[in-house]
């Protein structure tokens, strides 16, 4: 429960030295590196020091604690500027030391803040417009877990600085959209309105009126000197207390200090060089010498330390004495509750005994059906296709403005915004996100897929209308390309269900995940029922496994993925009637199956014997499994629009094809 | 020269049966189809009727005269709206019978609007927000050849019917920015305002002003009563005398004329059913039967033909009387001119003499010097990484909106909207555009990237930083799956450079492409000279070659892209030490290496060797050369923050892992 209330009046002789500590460090630390980005950090010095110094609540010895405000650099190349301020408040780990290794191999103080590498750093930003679209999960999660837990155990804000570039990404327009329309009042976003980039004046390319664009989607809106300590101040203790977002316009000089870059692009990406620094160190009055900082000035910033342990300590004295403790600590463990999984695996034993002929979108319907409401913190979503993506089932509430305790998510169309937004949730803590769009519309949110990749976050993408199966709306909406794509994502678990056993079976990986994301790969159209065994193990865990024996020594492999592994199966039965015994197997996740060891990855795959497979989508990757002489049937380039069965028929992905590619090698 | 002084006052009662022929052509074509979008063509029929039939000069005779206005339907998923405009306005080809058969195979009338499938069809739209963006790229083009060849031969409107959600993606904000910033006044934008989404009502997801949006970006907003005929027909007069873009919000009921459906997401997409259409017939006094349009509606709709061959023979005779003639039909052809080419043979032929070493993205600057100013209507830009990119070259003025006869664009850090308008450029004609950013940040225009592939457009992008040889910015900014996931685009040629013939070679390809886009894979890092020929053929344009053959009978294969070519050839060395053979192969570009017919390939890669490849990316889609038992020094997962020779040592990409890889398998 953060209140201003009890900060001193805020004297500006104080801030500034607080302020040049920041700047010489980073000007500094990209001279040692030889590389990056002096202008931004010292531009914003000022206004960050003013905001964490009297503003963010955070304690440097428990960087994690559940309650603390989130601080996101959208302007991710500053990165200085946030190790600056790690180091400064005294977080464990982001020592001098790693200061003067900016941008080395194996420092906590990579070119860009990355989650996981450094205490303090809530999310990886860099990509330009990720961190403000993050920043907007992180603050939509701590109003959903507010509703639940109320002010005693959640009650938190969320700050972001945001460059030019981050307004000027297209994904920012989405976030600042639902950020108004969910009126998040606890986002507060400076923004370093300093009129360069990279290319010069930022007037060579945009004449937006930011503040106006950001009023139009429902923020509150300041413009203050970004170099006047008192103004910052008045702006932020406004902006805390408003009912709204708030974007506060800072107007900066980037590189302030530095004696002839400030002002220009070329305080923005490189380092000042030794004159300029030594002009820099004269002009702010800065007789220290590199990476020296007087004990006063620590002594100024230790005074976040002091506030930030005092409202940790007042947390943990709420927190001890709830009785929502067990609760709030279960769910923000991040682990799936075992009543949800042992609900999920008693689905798929009825599955198995219904034996029903689904789509695999409506299968997975079906699946959350059976575990939604056994997980405190999930939220469902799609960007404006929910109907048929079947993503809500019955009994979830809309979020809203009025209603956070909502469970369902509707973002519009707005695959990025959404995207970024369940990085914030599962970075936040506490929330579970999924949300639905169409496979084909996975490129518009692919930066922020990958950014779930890389900082290890379990989001879960359904993705469905998975290929020409889709239909008549044709090669605008029908994905070839994009399985192969998503595959090569690292640490993206890509799934694509056969029927609705592997299905159910996916959404178990995805909720056990807790390492990455998942990509739930979904198809519009009917597929039969395929499975046959006790549901005992989960068999798509693995990646692929044996689907149908072949009756007799097995001259030949059929691999199938999603809606045609019914065409593989089919196959086999043709092939026999040739007299050709062919193994089925199914490979719901292929970068999963090749990533297992030799021995299993064998005992499925025959490396001795032909491999034919069959996926309606292009064969880019499938190498790996097939081999250069394997056969493929699927698809060579873009679809077409017609009735589904015109297209497999069209595109000659059918039984007999991949029989005949199958005898042709067995 | 369009002027709406000729226009007879505005008739109601003669626009509503216009208009709802449209609205009974939706309704029937979908009802037929069984599927498809009859509530957006149904609800826009007023607004488009007007704005067909008084404002649009479009000679349906002749569909691709070069001064036509463009209509861009962004909303796509109504593209009943703009077969029925087109077959009723008579452009030849767009039958009943295509009507009838709308969304079959083989019809020109597929479930979205796509470009070279049906006359009048000016850009393929369904992904959303492209057809708006794509728009722009339009709009700016018209005034880029108006500056150079005047009012006399270019002067026309961009016309653009957007949705909801064309307005919810991100990308329509970094379009409107552009246009705005660019007083882009002849591109008119209508926004169908009907409040509904899938989903349902718009506001389950959006608050936005988006009227105060447009005004941000200094576009000229106007709000209309949608199905007020005259209403439209003032706003569109004032629209096209305005100095800015203009945004027309049109408030209009989803579906209109369906009895229970209409204003619900209902009427969104899917066929209305029997009853519903009955209804609708009555409520609208339509008592034709399906696909049934009276003479005098055809005969009410003949006046946009008159209108439109009178203006296509007033510019016919302006441009016969040119002396720019020759110049604006050059232009216009798309084709790269001759001496552009020779430019470029001899900039070849002077780096074999000059051997430099350089990065890649430097050679591509130098080769771009080398023929730009022989390309009128050529546009480069980037995305706010002009030094970075090298994609400026001296010389090259800066477009503005009081310089639209600017050679260079800065686009801001607007990846995707910068495809998109690269797209409408390449689609309007007369300008030959490529930009350029970091490759990483492909992956936010890749939907972008699609359409300029699905429509067979030559656009040229340069993407730089190719690998972790960027060095110290860390894994946000170094690809390792973007060469695996762009090489998966259909019609993409990508062609990754190994030294600055190669960067030249590579261009050459790119300017002679007419029949899809070319990706130029660039790097940050110097690499040495390797190419020892004569320059007489360009080698980089079957995809791969021998760059040095084995000294002895060879017994491995070395293949190598981009920078690692050199470790391919410093790894041959140490083989030959070790008493192994090895040809080197150079493959800037692997997808066309495989798409060339056996002989070729098995002369440059002998099918009965091991083959070891080198690139610093994933595997993903090599093994279709290497072959699963071949051997791939790369990335397994995402690179790190550091100066790049510590990573390529970190990584294990060196000549002497390629050397070990070879030798094992030799």
């Amino acid at each position: 429960m953060t209140s201003t209330s009890a900060l001193p009046a805020l004297d500006p002789a104080q801030i500034k030295p607080m302020a040049d500590a920041i700047r010489a460090l980073a000007m500094d630390a990209v001279e040692t590196a030889k590389s990056g980005h002096p202008g931004m950090p010292m531009g914003m010095a000022d206004a960050a020091a003013v905001l964490w110094s009297r503003h963010v609540t955070f304690d440097p010895a428990n960087p994690s604690w559940p309650d603390r405000d989130r601080f996101v650099l959208s302007a991710g190349h500053g990165s200085m500027l946030v190790y600056a301020l790690l180091h400064l408040i005294g977080v464990k780990g982001v020592t001098m030391d790693q200061i003067r290794n900016f941008r080395q191999l194996g420092s906590n103080t990579p070119g860009h803040p990355e989650y996981g590498h450094t205490p303090g750093v809530e999310t990886t930003t860099g990509p330009l417009g990720q961190g403000i679209s993050t920043a907007v999960g992180m603050a939509l999660a701590e109003r959903m877990l507010n509703a639940r837990y109320g002010d005693e155990l959640v009650d938190h804000y969320t700050w972001v600085i945001a460059s030019d570039g981050d307004l000027q990404e297209g994904i920012s327009q989405e976030a600042i959209a639902l950020a108004g329309h969910w009126k998040l009042n606890r986002l507060i976003v400076l923004w370093d309105d300093n009129s360069i980039s990279i290319d010069g004046a930022t007037d060579l390319s945009d004449t937006t009126d930011h503040g106006a664009r950001f009023e139009s989607a429902g923020w509150r809106v300041m413009r203050v000197d970004g170099h006047d300590a008192a103004a910052i101040d008045k702006a932020l203790t406004k902006a805390r207390a408003s009912d709204r977002p708030v974007m506060i316009a800072c107007r900066t000089v980037i590189g302030k200090g530095a004696p002839t870059k400030a002002g220009t692009a070329g305080s923005h990406g490189s380092p000042l060089g030794a004159d300029e620094i030594e002009g820099a160190r004269k002009a702010l009055d800065w007789p220290h010498g590199p990476f020296e900082i007087p004990q006063s000035v620590y002594d100024s910033w230790a005074g976040v330390a002091k506030r930030g342990a005092a409202a940790r300590a007042a947390w943990a004295a709420r927190h001890q004495a709830s009785n929502r403790r067990a609760d709030f600590d279960a769910q923000l463990s991040g682990e799936t509750p075992r009543a949800a999984l042992d609900a999920l695996n008693d689905h798929i034993r009825a599955v198995l005994a219904d034996k029903p002929a689904l789509a695999t979108r409506a299968a997975s319907g079906k699946a959350i059906e059976a575990f939604w409401d056994k997980i405190p913190g999930l939220a469902g979503g799609s960007a404006d296709l929910t109907g048929s993506v079947n993503t809500l089932v019955k009994g979830m509430a809309p979020l809203s403005a009025d209603n956070y305790a909502g469970q369902y998510i509707h973002y519009g169309v707005r695959e990025h915004g959404m995207a970024a937004a369940m990085n914030g949730m599962t970075l936040h803590g506490g929330v579970r996100p999924y949300a639905g769009t169409f496979l084909v519309f996975s490129d518009y949110c692919r930066p922020a897929v990958r950014l779930s990749a890389l900082m290890n976050q379990p989001v879960i993408y359904v993705f469905t209308h998975d290929s020409i199966g889709l239909g008549e709306d044709g090669p605008t909406h029908q994905p070839v390309e994009h399985l192969s794509a998503l595959r090569a994502i690292p640490n993206l678990v890509v799934l694509r269900p056969a029927d609705a056993v592997e299905a159910a079976e996916a959404w178990a990986v995805a909720l056990t995940r807790t390492d990455g994301p998942t990509a739930l790969i979904l198809s519009r159209q009917k597929t039969p029922h395929l499975r046959t065994d006790d549901g005992a193990a989960n068999l798509s865990a693995r990646g692929a496994y044996v689907l149908r024996e072949a009756d007799g020594p097995a001259q030949v492999t059929l691999v199938g993925t999603g809606t045609e592994t019914a065409l593989a199966v089919e196959a086999q039965g043709l092939l026999k009637a040739r007299g050709v015994h062919a193994r089925v197997v199914s490979a719901p996740s292929l970068e999963t199956f090749l990533s297992q060891d030799a021995g299993y990855r064998d005992s499925v795959v025959d490396p001795t014997l032909p491999v034919v497979a069959v996926e309606a989508g292009l064969r880019w990757g499938w190498d790996a499994l097939v081999g250069r002489d394997g056969g493929f049937v699927g698809m060579t380039g873009f679809g077409a629009s017609a009735p589904a069965e015109a297209l497999f028929d069209h595109f000659a992905i059918t039984a007999e094809a991949v029989a005949n590619e199958a005898a042709k090698r067995a």
